[in-house]
């Protein structure tokens, strides 16, 4: 389904209604706020193929785990996001005729995505069955500026008639999700009140108990008059509305502002909901739809201000980077601590809304680089908060003594998946969590972050590693047995060196950040080796770890091993691979794909790309040679690091390759499998792969460095980098890099190696 | 629960009514003919905890698969043993008040297996709430000697009141599996019919559309004469029953005969499924219970005349092998070459009744010596008959040109199992599926099975494994990557010894039954070299396989290696486990499981246990002295090799101590889970400890040869088996070990490397 959006520099566009596409189109055109995500979902009826989807972030629902065949340590439930109450809905009947999409002749239908301002329009004309013709025109916002707050304006213009019609508004929380694994409805009713003019309906989830309260206010005009038709109130389960009866006359627009306000009882003592919502409610109301929106478009250009990637000469590139931008962007705001960011965000249930460590390891950068710093800083306190529950979790598998494993896809801090060579095994995401703290540090100098929360957490996952060795008598080294590396086509491996490097790295970076507090801050030292209970001892095992540990490699060809045992397998490059085996996770049966020699996503490439300075340029040329063939990149995640290493080796059309596989995965659909939601964490590699890839951007010793270069195919490229107190704007041209201050303190900037004052 | 069942050389005794032991009790008392299966549930109702369980071979439900995370070769289904209609259901009502143990005072509650007839007896006093006492004597069992048939005899005796009563007595078809994936019904209604007398359901199964004919006569007497009560018929969906008014009167016995049939489509045509079901019980009930009861005795002592093991000195002993003999011979009677053996046999739904490598590697010199050669033969066809199912299961993973790889679990041929490491990679059943052609015919000398049907077996399980194997350009030699060996707690791994050896025999002897055929039968051989399209080419690449396999094995130690990389584990004995670890399986998390060198069951040792004969004894010993103290045991097919190999090694005591583990495994409930049904096929590991293990029967150039030994803690034992035309008993005395003729033509045996005449 190439180019079909149209390109755009600032706009999602969609021309013409596909029914076929639409559940593909609900998720681009999802719009969100942080505290709320909403798939574009039609607001009228619509019953033709969809996934509805409204979410409500740090709202979830355990389900019970579904497995073959139980093992001991697996999490008793899969925590996913909820389709929340819906609020969108403007539900309109004309002479007992639904307005619906599928049923209705449909001309002139536009969706746009203003992603300069993040409204969402659609316009369309609809010919009833009886003939009937209405034009509708509907907008609609997460505000920006208000987290709980959602804003409609659906205008309807009848054409060839005038008639009575009927407007039916409402909450409505008798939903479901479509991921359920025991097809159960997740939502009970707590509180439900319908009154001329106001809605609402407090729905709790069964397990979690968290409450939800959902509420609307409308207003009716037509030609700049307030229309007060004959209302009937409608309580049934689960769900509170207005029935309308209004006059529609031929050729005059009706238009229908909802307000709608999405309180949940994290933000809200339980027994106030009803009464936050509805004073919100009768605020959004005095304020008016047209200046919220501009209270909403305001916040996002001052994001844009800061975060903002122009392309010259491709568009379609340029409409991709925005739009991977203003999906990161209206994902996670950092403004909440307990919130993270899910593979999908708010536009699928998809992966269950919940963290993984893709946060870390690629989202991270992103929110360095184009927010304030509290953004990135509270996605690291996120997981310093569930330092207790991933101790906890490191015990259920049978560690001690303060060692701490994080899980692999959490909602509060507990692990939810369960299959066991990914929960049990795939353990490197604990490094992940270790160096983003050190990643954060370096890029903000924020090394309080250490004395604060970052040296417990670092400790807890050293402690782990420590204990997830084991000497081998055979090799007098120590070894690390049983895991599964980034690279999840292979499971239950020994030796993975991307893992065991990772361990020993956490060693003696905590064994640093340990000597730093203490000597920054000798008493909060103390307090926290008192707090942990830290020995002495413990500092002599890391180090022993540290200098006995194994890496496999292959001294004849010079190459890091991604395992024990990878040399046996038959090393084939990707290119062998006929049409048919692609994408393999779907031609080939799972111990085929095992055996194979092919990589789902960077391993031993991860490990350079992380600590490339360690490593000499030639090295790392040659496990790029070596590794960078066989990798089959059927993880969205990993096209973007091998993007950044070819540009780092002057793979330049290599580079620009690897960037083109996800700048657009789900505008373009590449996956054929948009439809359940967009690729948001992968996202932020897209901007990783322009920043780092082609701006060759760095920071060493506290300071920015670029090394730019410009694919061939486009003319000149620029973007807006954030760094510690400044925003700097840096031109790319084939002649020449520009860098400028763009905001805040002068500061230095290696470009190609020359240091550069910028001011 | 230890001693809960009396000791007794031929009966199981429970006395006393334990509800909290019920389950267990109801497995262990479970009867069946190898046609159907019945647990040990109530005639009467009883509303305490109970598992329903009647089973009829060769009938199931492929339930929806429940994963975690679906993966590309997975099956859609798993197959289950269903609960099938209950036929045994005496429902007794005196004024109002339900005949219900639960509900009743229960005294002199006595129920009794006779193992020598097959017969269950039960026996109690129940008081009534009101204070009415009665007598129950219940007798039932399977009929050994007509496959489809189940009689009752039911007999209640007022013991302080006569009153009317009511008799209800019915076919239900309304009942469900425990073992239901979604808690649905697999049974649907395809007929019912109740008359005076007598009733029918027919009922299918969803999805495999299987038909079931239930049916039932009866005949109520009281001091030998005919009692007529007030009938009525009972029609509700999938039941039909009779309700019958009868005098009670004190002291006087009334007897109930309840007989039924059990007709399956896979006997009959559907459309005489009825009709067929009405002779038979026509036919039964002018035949009588005692007649029927004496004609199913009567084979039960043939059975016994050939297979019986005695031992003197030890009742728990004694017991415990004459049930395992007991319920491997009524679970599998080796006349339907389409029936197998489930490792909960009639018992449980547990594993869903299908066919695992048990039968096989565990379940096979158990027929082999104990019943007619068509027993064990049967069990051979039944993979032949599977042969093209097994080649598209390996087409399903990505194998060609009719190589086939048998499933790990099924009940028609298709695979069954869904976790990955199990059912793509636990490999090795298919070399278990060869080895069991081998074993056949060394025992039997039945060499012309290889023509009829063996070579294409061996054909299609060696192609699979030369596509199996790769060369490895490090090791230069062949490899075998990415399999689960015998040992489940260690998944993925590459080169498994056993695995790497069994797929080299299997190339050999195939090679070598290639040529055996040729010469004995060249028509034979070259219709099935043109039907499987075999080429002199694959032979080549046979033997370059033989020649270049790879074999993990520790020069130093001496001894072969489980697998690579199992050296690097830190090697710890079994004794230094503390009590709260084990078992492993329910105290460990899975990864601690897979990453320790605890070994579930024998892994290098099956394959030495197999092989025996190529390897000399010290090589054999070091192995064992190597690996045995690593061995948990948490499988119950885990001891009876260890015990074998004790044996030969002169381990007396470990011999007696494995041998231990098994042989009343389920009558004292070791494992806490006899409640889910028997351990069926472990049951043949009891009877090889004893055959193979303390006697050391082997095979050898088409002569029996042994080599007694006596456990210390026994004063004689003997056994009786079957060796080709003849039924020799060996008695085992701590001074000396006879052996006689018991029935068919002499022979001779070598008994301790002297060859004897037996006559």
């Amino acid at each position: 389904m190439k180019d079909y959006f149209k390109h755009h520099p600032w706009h999602i566009i969609e021309e013409g209604f596909n029914p076929h596409y639409n559940k593909i189109a609900e998720s681009v055109f999802s719009i969100g706020n942080g505290r709320m995500g909403q798939r574009a979902n039609f607001e009228e009826a619509y019953s033709g193929e969809t996934l509805q989807g409204s979410y409500v972030a740090g709202v979830y629902y355990p389900d019970k785990t579904r497995v073959g065949w139980w093992k001991n340590g697996y999490p008793e439930y899969f925590a996913k996001v909820l389709n929340a109450p819906t609020w969108i809905s403007v539900h309109v009947t004309i002479e007992n005729q639904k307005l619906d999409l599928a049923t209705c002749k449909v001309e002139a239908f536009r969706r746009v995505l203003d992603m300069k301002t993040g409204l969402l329009s659609r316009s369309f004309v609809a010919t009833l069955p009886d003939g009937k013709r209405l034009k509708v025109n509907a907008q609609r916002f997460c505000s920006m500026a208000k987290g709980e707050v959602g804003a409609i304006r659906y205008a309807i213009t009848p054409l060839n008639f005038s008639s009575k019609a009927t407007l039916s508004l409402f909450i409505d929380a008798d939903v479901k999700n479509t991921d359920s694994n025991y097809d159960e409805k997740f939502w009970t009713e707590v509180y439900k009140h319908a009154e001329e003019g106001e809605c609402l309906v407090t729905a709790e989830t069964k397990k979690t108990f968290f409450h939800v309260c959902s509420g609307m206010r409308y207003f009716i005009e037509e030609e700049g008059k307030e229309v007060k038709g004959r209302i009937n109130t409608e309580l049934r389960e689960k769900f509170a509305g207005n029935v309308i009866q209004v006059d529609l006359n031929e050729g005059k627009e009706l238009i229908v502002y909802k307000y709608a306000a999405i309180l949940s009882s994290e933000n809200h003592p339980k027994e106030k909901l009803v009464e936050h919502c509805q004073q919100i409610l009768q605020n959004l109301q005095q304020t008016g739809f047209e200046r919220l929106l501009t209270g909403h478009a305001a916040v996002w250009e001052h994001k844009w201000n800061e975060c903002d990637i122009t392309i010259n000469g491709d568009v379609a590139a340029q409409q991709g980077i925005r739009f991977n931008i203003f999906q990161l962007t209206q994902t996670y705001t950092g403004e909440d601590q307990r919130l993270n960011i899910g593979p999908k965000g708010f536009t699928g249930e998809k992966y269950g809304g919940s963290t993984y460590w893709d946060t870390e390891a690629y989202c991270l950068p992103f929110y360095l680089g184009t927010a304030e710093q509290k953004v990135a800083r509270n996605l690291l306190v996120y997981r310093y908060k569930h330092l207790q529950k991933a101790i906890e979790n490191a015990q259920k598998l049978g560690f001690k003594d303060g060692a701490a494993l994080y899980p692999m896809v959490t909602m509060n801090g507990e692990e939810c998946h369960n299959e066991w060579e990914i929960t049990f095994e795939e353990i490197h995401r604990n490094g992940a969590i270790a160096y983003a703290i050190y990643d954060y540090i370096r890029y903000t100098g924020d090394e309080d972050y250490l004395v604060e929360f970052g040296l417990e957490v670092l400790i807890g996952i050293s402690r782990f590693w420590a204990q997830r060795v084991n000497w081998s008598d055979d090799k007098q080294k120590y070894v690390m047995l049983g895991v599964t590396g980034p690279n999840e086509y292979e499971n239950n491996v020994n030796n993975n060196w991307y893992t065991n490097y990772m361990a020993t790295w956490t060693l003696s970076y905590t064994k640093e950040s340990l000597a730093y507090v203490k000597s920054k801050d000798s008493k909060a030292w103390k307090a926290i080796i008192s707090k942990v209970s830290f020995s002495e001892e413990e500092l002599a095992q890391w180090d022993s770890i540290v200098d006995q540990m194994y890496f496999p490699e292959d001294a004849k060809r010079g190459v890091f091993l991604q395992q024990d045992g990878f040399l046996d397998k038959e090393l084939l490059p990707v290119s062998q691979l006929s049409k048919e085996d692609r994408p393999l996770n779907q031609k080939w049966s799972w111990d085929r794909i095992l055996r194979s020699c092919f990589i789902k996503q960077a391993d031993v490439l991860q490990g350079l790309y992380f600590f490339e300075e360690r490593f000499d340029k030639e090295m790392i040329k040659r496990n790029f040679d070596f590794y960078e063939p066989m990798t089959v990149h059927e993880s969205s995640l990993s096209p973007c690091v091998h993007s950044i290493l070819a540009a780092k080796l002057g793979y330049e059309e290599k580079a620009y390759e690897m960037y083109l596989r996800t700048a657009r995965l789900d505008l373009d659909d590449y996956n054929n499998d948009t439809e359940d939601g967009c690729h948001i964490t992968s996202m932020a590699g897209t901007w990783l792969s322009i920043i780092k890839g082609f701006g060759g951007m760095r920071v060493r010793d506290g300071q920015l460095h670029l090394h730019p270069f410009i694919p061939a195919q486009w003319n000149s490229y620029s973007f807006k980098i954030r760094f510690r107190n400044s925003v700097i704007k840096v031109q790319v041209e084939k002649a020449k890099t520009t860098v400028t201050l763009d905001s805040g303190d002068p500061l230095n900037v290696s470009i190609n190696d020359f240091l550069t004052s910028v001011h």
